[in-house]
């Protein structure tokens, strides 16, 4: 039996109608354009990249072509032996848009996206995006047409919904739509937390606190709001696949169901328990999924215990993260996180199958004929 | 062989001369009496329980006779097999003192520990408290007379060190007299994430998620702080045991190290790698012990991955989270954290024996003659 290809969960572009976007735009989000022509320009994503006391050059990151470039994304999969790549624009998407501008920029983006798929030969497929900013009649009317798009199997979320954050009723049009429309939910982070939590010091330790702990704190959170506040209970069949293996959800459900079983604000239920009225634990293994982007086989193991092995999917978080080296081909985050799903499974080699593409291919209807 | 005794090291008190502090006071933390003697006064112990729209009897939490009577917490330990419980002052310790109060008032409530303890035939030991407002040498003079109070095993820690986190050169002294004295810290989050990362809706989950989500989440910035600004590199015998399995650190501990290695902001070591000079995963196996107070299975067996089945130890968190049903002996909280140690060792039972007591009594050097 030939081994099932590598898919690619977690792998982001930003598109040339979103550069375009952002480079139009004089408030954060933006792309700040350097005098020396040479020199990528600079995304200026967080309120904290956009000190004019710093340089051009040193404010936000480098935006270089791996960001927008179909190539480079090929070559990449190519180096790393991945056979199919499901794309998604990288954060912070269109939230910052106003109601007016959402709609259609999200349909500008999602036909670009669909367009590079077409014309991959089965080689990437995406999550699309919804204007988050418009009214939520705009944003199912979004959900709706994406059935046009054959290439799209879910849509990638933020955590800030409405701006209210995940557990907003006036989400609910938009959760029975997705849950209608059958598509998977990428769940993935972008605010972080507020920075008053690292301290006086955390310049000194680079983008380390924000990147390694406030994207799967703020992660965790928003999914934890979601199922407190009943959105699993009043949509069943919704399906969540969570960025870098759930944040820290695997780790953290145990003390999260113990808190909730402790918590005298809500009434015990009639058939006992307390809280919503799925169990978080039914809900971990009937509505979501995770991706293995956690660079640890033990944190692998961990999530797959949580939500069981036909349920974690392997990802790179491409263009981030890439060789600090100059001119190294394979990248040691992709190597880590390969290796983190090969050790998890020990012996079980079906295991690591379904983690690096199996079950990615199940779960998204994936076409991969002639890989292997 | 007989197994060995249970031993709990996360239990705590407000031992009188500690409510004596807290009702002398009128802001953030203080103590409530409330007109009706035979209601328990109230713990406002965060500015977020200090709310003068609720009625007293609502503010904060209810601080019954369990917070502070010895005889409770030894009939609780009776009930649950425990032997020999190592107690610490509950958060938020000594903190909010002006520094001339904080050194007399350590010395008032660590000795009312120790006489707790003497007078306890070898079933107390304790984490004693710093005075943490007080000026670093009042603090490093605390620790150097804490080894006239026999049954002190350690010192009881918050998060913010001297008002500026775990990360402030200024704590060196205090290290180091921690380290000279050999003297485990025990380190233990209070003051959570800012509320706005809970959403609008949040007081309608109750505390679930500060004390689900933020105790952890607080204690893991707070660690990784510590070794990013290299405190393990100068204390390499400093002494760290983490609340609640390490908040999430376990889980994280690979993504925190993969963000390092790919930070253009450190630069690479002579020797390969980047940051701390100590990698994480040697720190976590010599310089970090985890409490298994974390009610899953498999968040108990990735602490024992990362740290090793000699350094992961039982705990309660008593008199928290006691069971809700009137009349109930035995707590939740408790059989959940005896049952995951169980299951995550299957048939490894000496590795059960060890996370449940043979640990504690090691690594404190614990009297536990008699016991089995």
């Amino acid at each position: 039996m030939a081994p099932t290809p590598i898919v690619d969960i977690h792998t982001h572009i930003y598109p040339t109608t979103y550069l375009t976007l952002l480079r139009s735009r004089t408030e954060v989000p933006y792309l700040l354009d350097l005098p020396n022509k040479s020199a990528p320009p600079r995304l200026i994503i967080l309120p904290s990249d956009d000190d004019p006391a710093l340089p051009a050059h040193q404010r936000g990151r480098p935006i270089d072509s791996s960001y927008s470039s179909i190539n480079q994304k090929l070559d990449f999969m190519k180096t790393h032996d991945i056979h199919t790549s499901v794309i998604s624009l990288a954060n912070p998407w269109l939230d910052f848009l106003s109601p007016e501008e959402g709609y259609q920029w999200a349909e500008k983006v999602n036909n670009e996206i669909e367009d590079i798929c077409s014309t991959s030969q089965n080689s990437l497929y995406a999550f699309a995006t919804l204007p988050l900013s418009a009214p939520s009649r705009s944003i199912v009317a979004a959900i709706e047409c994406l059935y046009l798009l054959p290439h799209m199997r879910g849509v990638v979320l933020g955590t800030t919904g409405l701006s209210q954050g995940l557990d907003d009723p006036a989400l609910e049009p938009v959760w029975s739509a997705l849950e209608s429309a059958k598509l998977l939910i990428f769940l993935h982070p972008h605010y972080g937390l507020p920075s008053s939590v690292y301290g006086p010091r955390a310049s000194e330790y680079g983008h380390v606190l924000p990147l390694a702990l406030g994207f799967p704190m703020e992660t965790t959170i928003a999914f934890t709001r979601m199922w407190l506040s009943g959105v699993f209970d009043r949509h069943p069949k919704l399906k969540v696949l969570i960025a870098h293996a759930g944040g820290t959800i695997p780790f953290l459900s145990g003390r999260v169901n113990s808190c909730v079983q402790h918590e005298r604000h809500f009434p015990e239920h009639e058939y006992g328990g307390r809280g919503p009225k799925r169990d978080l634990k039914e809900v971990l293994r009937e509505n979501v999924w995770l991706d293995a982007v956690v660079y640890s086989p033990t944190s692998v193991k961990a999530a797959v215990e949580i939500v069981g092995k036909d349920r974690v999917l392997f990802g790179t978080d491409h263009p981030f993260f890439p060789p600090l080296e100059e001119g190294r081909e394979e990248w040691m985050s992709v190597e880590t996180n390969v290796q983190a799903v090969t050790e998890a499974f020990g012996d079980d080699k079906q295991g690591v199958t379904k983690v690096l593409g199996g079950n990615a291919i199940e779960l998204l209807e994936l076409n991969v004929a002639g890989a292997g």
